[in-house]
């Protein structure tokens, strides 16, 4: 559970924002909004280069911050499913608005 | 200079929003934009908890991803300044928004 910064910890950049502006982040948010619920292992399929442990420390981080739920179903086998929580259906226009800018700038940022 | 992802070439995630979506380059843009033209020193202060290493590298590369531009004025001593390009300007209004989300969630994200 990331801590509050403690020098600044009014501020959104450093205790609220990089919570979520990380690669994986971005990745798991966006795979998780186009498909409504995830269990792990499509999200995995979904992101071929994220690792086990990093796919598993990210889901970890964005439901202790209240961005995704996590459903366990009483089931044999055990069945966990991920979703957006409202919060987190709430932040996705504006990450959507951010990959627009990225698309639009894309040539220019990267020659 | 960050190249291409070569596996994802076209995804606009890993390939241009992580160049400025870390603290440091939020933080360094942040500051730039409220002050027009600002000098390495003043962008020190201005962040005192960036290392120099940290803001060299954070500028070089927001340089080299043309976010901002360097003007170095031929006098004794040398002065250099850093402003935001016109594209930096344009990515400016995006970050606010996510800024805006991060202090309007600041309490339910960092519970």
């Amino acid at each position: 559970m990331q801590e509050l910064d403690l020098r600044y910890p009014n501020c959104p950049v450093r205790n609220v924002l990089i919570r979520f502006s990380d690669k994986w982040s971005l990745l798991t948010l966006r795979n998780i909004e186009r498909n409504g619920k995830m269990r792990y292992k499509e999200i995995g399929n979904a992101i071929p280069d994220i690792s086990q442990k990093m796919l598993s420390s990210t889901l970890k981080h964005l439901e202790e911050d209240h961005l995704i739920v996590r459903e366990a179903y009483a089931e044999i086998p055990p069945r966990v499913e991920y979703s957006l929580s409202e919060m987190g259906k709430s932040l996705m226009p504006v990450i959507q608005s951010l990959i627009d800018w990225s698309l639009a700038h894309f040539e220019e940022v990267t020659r």
